[in-house]
C-alpha cells in the first residue's frame, strides 16, 4: 500500500512536520527485538493527545493501520507494521508530567524511558518496581502495552499492578479516560487493566497515572552457585515457601553462564551449572538478616558458594551480566527463538528436565534464564535460520516447549505478550469461546480493525 | 413476572430439588445491606458449574434475569433482583478445592466465606489479604464481583490483585476459563480483571484461582487518639509519606467513636475527636520498631495518646469496635446512606472540612470512618426516611458529597461498587464515551442483558 500524497500532507500538518515517508527513516521504525522487519508507509511523531486523536480520526476514515511504538524493544512483534500503514512513534510524548510525593503517584506520557522514570522517582525516595531487562531504553508506553514485568515482579508484581488510570485515544480519534487518580476505585468496568497488556490493539495510551511505593531503605544482591540446575530449581521452590520474599529470584543455566562468564565480577568455576541471583530489600537490618538467612538456605540446598555483593557497585556488575545475556546469546548462533513461558514454581525442576530432553532430541542449544521466582523462564532456542534442518528443528522445539508448558498448567507468555510470534500458539492455551469474547471486545474498541491489526489473534 | 411452572420444574430438576418459589424463602433472598427489598421469582442453589451452565442456558432462551448472589452483604444493591427473575445463590458451591503451599495459590468456589478462607490458609502459614468488614459472613464470590478491599488494602491491594484466573459461565451457558494458574501471564486480553468488579453483570464466577502470600510473622495493632479530625487527617498524610507502610491505617471520627465508645477496650476521653487504628506487620523485630516509630510520629503530629495492643486479644477487641461500627450507626438514626468515596490522601483534611460544611448546612449526622491510608472514606449520612424533610436533606447531602469528591480528583466508589445506589452518579465520574465502551463490552458477554440487569448503567 502506498500512502496518498494528500494524507502525508495532512499528517505532516497535524504534527508540525514530524512525519516522514523517507525510506531511510522508515527503515529505523521497521524492526523490533524479534529481528523481523516490516516497512511502514509513514512514521508520525505526535507531540500531544490532540495530535494522536487527529491522526487516528483520519486513519479511521481511510482505514489505514496505526501501530503505536515505543522503543521497538518488544520480543513478540507488537510494534511491527505487519500490514504496513502508520507507525505512531511516541518518542516525543516523553514528559514526566507530575511526581506526587504526597499521594505516591506519578503522571507520565507513554514515551518516557522506563529507566529514566526510575531515576526520576528515586530522587524523591520513591520506587516504581516494573523493570524489564530493556529498562535503559524501553518506554513506559511499551511496558503498558505488553504489561511488562521484570525481575522484581516476584515480590512487587507487574506493570498492571502499578497503573491507576489512563488517558487513551480510540481508533475513532475519541479521547477516553479510564480508572482513577486515587489509590483505589471500582466505578464501572476495569477498562484500565483491559487496555494494559492489549498490545496496542484497543487504544493508543497517551497518559498514565502510576502508583509508586516508598523506596526501600536498603537492597542486598547475592549470587548462589549450584552444581546442577536441578539443585537450583529445587532451591527456588524451597525459597518461595519461606516467609522471606526476595524481591528478585533469577536463574541462569549453564549455557547462560557460558555467555557472560567473564562479566559477573567473580570467578565462576566450570563445575557450576546454575546460578541464582537473589535480591532482598527493606530496612538495613532486615536486609542483612534476610540475606544471611537466604545464604544459609541456599547452602543447605546444595549451593557450592554464595556471594553477597559488598556494595552497589558489585551488585550493578552482577546485574549487568544478567542484563547483557539477551544480546550475548548471539555468540552461540545467529538466530534465536525467545520464549517466556511460565510454569507453577514447584514444577520448574520438571520443566527444566523436559527442556533438557528437547535439547537432547534436537541437538540445539537452548539457553534458559529468567524470573524463577514466579516460574517465568526465558527459553532461547538458538539456531541458524539459513540451515533448513536447524530451522525445522527449532520450530519443532518451540512446539514441544509450549506443549510441555501447557501440560504442566503453565502459560505461553508471562510478560512478552503474544504479538505475531505466538499467535499460532494462543489457541492452544485460550479456548475459542474466550477468543470470541476477545474479538468482540476488539470490535467494540476498534470496529474497523485499524489499531495494530494482525496481532494477538485473527479478527 | 410470574415464573412458568414448567421452568420451575426444569430448574428444580437441574439442581436436584434445590430451587424454591415459596414466598417465605424468596423473602430471605430479597434484601441486601442497602436495606432495599426486591422479590425474585425463584431462588436456585446450584452445586456445580454444570448446573450453573444449564440454568443460564434456559434463562438465556427465556430471557429471564439471573442475579448471582453471595451472602447479600453488598452495600450498593449488586445482589438485588431489581427486575425479578432468578436469584442464583452460590452458597452450595463453597468448597476450598485446593491450597497449594508450593505455589502459593488456592482454588476456591464462589460460595466460600471469606473469613473461613482466611482461617484455612492461615493454618498453612499463608495469607489472603482482602478483608472486607463483613468477612465473617461475606463470600469470595461477592468479593470478586465487587472487587472488595478492606483495611489491609493500603499495603496489600484489593481483591483484583489476588486473582490469577477464573472459571465463569456466560449468560449463554458457555463455560469459560480466564487468566492463568501461574504467578504471571499475559496471553490475550485480561478478561480476569474485567470480570472482577463487574458486579455479576458479565458472567457468573464458578471458580477462582487466588494468589496467596506467606503469613507475616508478627502483627502489631495500635490506636492513636487525636484532639481533632484535622490532626488525625494530617497524621495520615504524613505517615503515608514515610517509608514504613502500615498494613492498615483506619480512621474514626467523633460520631463513630460515640457509636462504639464502650467497645475499644480502653477509655476514650470526651475531648478525643478522632482515632486512627494502625497496624504493622512483618518480622517480630521490624514490627516492634515500626510500631515505635509510628507511635512517636503520631505524637509529634498531635496525638494525645497512642495505645499499642499488648496481645492479639487486645487487638481483636480494637478491631471488633471498628467492625461493629457499620451496624452501630443505627443508634443515631433509623436510615443511612452509606458511601465509600476516595480522595487523594493528601486531600483528606480538605474533604473532612467539606463534610463538616455539609453537616452544618443539613444538620444531619454524617459519620465518617474507613480506610484513610488509601483515601477511602466511608461516609454515612444518617436520617429518618419517614421524615420527608430529612429525606430531601440526605439526598442533597449525597449530591454534595459526590460533587466535592469529584472536584478533589476522587472517585465515587473505592470498593462497594455502583450497583443501583450509585447508578445516577456514575455519569458524573465516567464520560459517555467510556460508558459506551462498557455497554459494548456488556453486549459482547451478555447480548440479551439477562445477567444482573439494571445495575451499574442503563443498557
Amino acid at each position: 500500500m502506498k500512502l496518498k500524497e494528500s494524507l502525508y500532507k495532512s499528517f505532516n500538518k497535524i504534527t508540525n512536520g514530524y512525519a516522514t515517508v523517507s525510506p531511510e527513516e522508515l527503515c529505523c521504525y521497521a524492526y523490533d527485538a524479534t529481528g523481523q522487519t516490516f516497512m511502514p508507509d509513514i512514521v508520525v511523531f505526535p507531540s500531544s493527545t490532540s495530535e494522536v486523536s487527529q491522526i487516528l480520526e483520519i486513519a479511521s476514515k481511510e482505514k489505514i493501520p496505526v501501530i503505536p511504538r515505543g522503543s521497538g524493544s518488544g520480543m513478540t512483534g507488537g510494534s511491527l507494521a505487519v500490514q504496513g500503514g502508520i507507525v505512531m512513534a511516541m518518542s516525543r510524548m516523553n514528559r514526566i508530567i507530575e511526581i506526587d510525593c504526597d499521594n505516591l503517584t506519578a503522571k507520565v506520557e507513554p514515551g518516557v524511558i522506563t529507566g529514566e522514570f526510575h531515576k526520576a522517582v528515586e530522587k524523591y525516595k520513591l520506587f516504581y518496581p516494573p523493570d524489564p531487562a530493556s529498562s535503559s531504553f524501553c518506554t513506559i508506553g511499551g511496558n503498558l502495552g505488553e504489561c511488562a514485568g521484570g525481575p522484581k515482579a516476584v515480590k512487587y508484581g507487574v506493570t498492571r499492578d502499578y497503573v491507576l488510570g489512563l488517558e487513551a485515544v480510540l481508533s475513532s480519534g475519541q479521547i477516553i479516560n479510564t480508572g482513577v487518580k486515587t489509590a483505589k476505585g471500582v466505578a464501572g468496568y476495569d477498562l484500565t487493566r483491559l487496555i494494559v497488556g492489549s498490545e496496542g490493539t484497543l487504544a493508543v495510551i497517551t497518559q498514565a497515572t502510576l502508583k509508586l511505593l516508598p523506596l526501600p531503605e536498603s537492597v542486598k544482591t547475592m549470587a548462589a552457585l549450584f552444581p546442577t540446575i536441578d539443585h537450583a530449581a529445587k532451591a527456588v521452590s524451597a525459597i518461595i515457601k519461606e516467609s522471606v520474599v526476595p524481591r528478585c529470584l533469577e536463574f541462569l543455566d549453564k549455557s547462560s553462564i557460558d555467555c557472560v562468564r567473564s562479566q559477573f565480577g567473580f570467578d565462576v568455576p566450570y563445575n557450576i551449572n546454575a546460578i541464582l541471583i537473589i535480591e532482598v530489600d527493606g530496612t538495613n537490618q532486615v536486609v542483612a538478616q534476610d540475606a544471611q538467612k537466604i545464604r544459609e538456605f541456599c547452602i543447605s540446598k546444595g549451593a557450592v558458594k554464595v556471594i553477597i555483593a559488598a556494595d552497589s557497585k558489585e551488585a550493578t556488575t552482577l546485574w549487568s551480566a544478567r542484563k547483557a545475556l539477551s544480546a550475548a546469546l548471539f555468540k552461540i548462533a545467529p538466530n534465536k527463538i525467545n520464549e517466556d513461558i511460565v510454569v507453577p514454581i514447584s514444577l520448574i525442576p520438571e520443566m527444566v528436565k523436559r527442556i533438557e530432553q528437547i535439547k537432547d532430541r534436537t541437538q540445539l542449544t537452548i539457553v534458559s534464564f529468567g524470573h524463577a521466582g514466579d516460574g517465568n523462564i526465558h527459553c532461547n532456542i538458538m539456531y541458524n535460520k539459513q540451515d533448513e534442518k536447524q530451522l525445522t528443528l527449532a520450530e519443532s522445539a518451540m512446539d514441544e516447549l509450549f506443549a510441555h508448558t501447557l501440560e504442566l498448567g503453565g502459560t505461553i507468555t508471562g510478560e512478552h505478550g503474544v504479538g505475531i510470534t505466538k499467535m499460532k500458539y494462543l489457541p492452544k492455551e485460550v479456548k475459542e469461546s474466550e477468543m470470541e469474547i476477545m474479538r468482540g471486545i476488539k470490535r467494540v474498541f476498534d470496529p474497523h480493525n485499524i489499531l495494530n491489526p494482525g496481532k494477538i489473534f485473527i479478527i
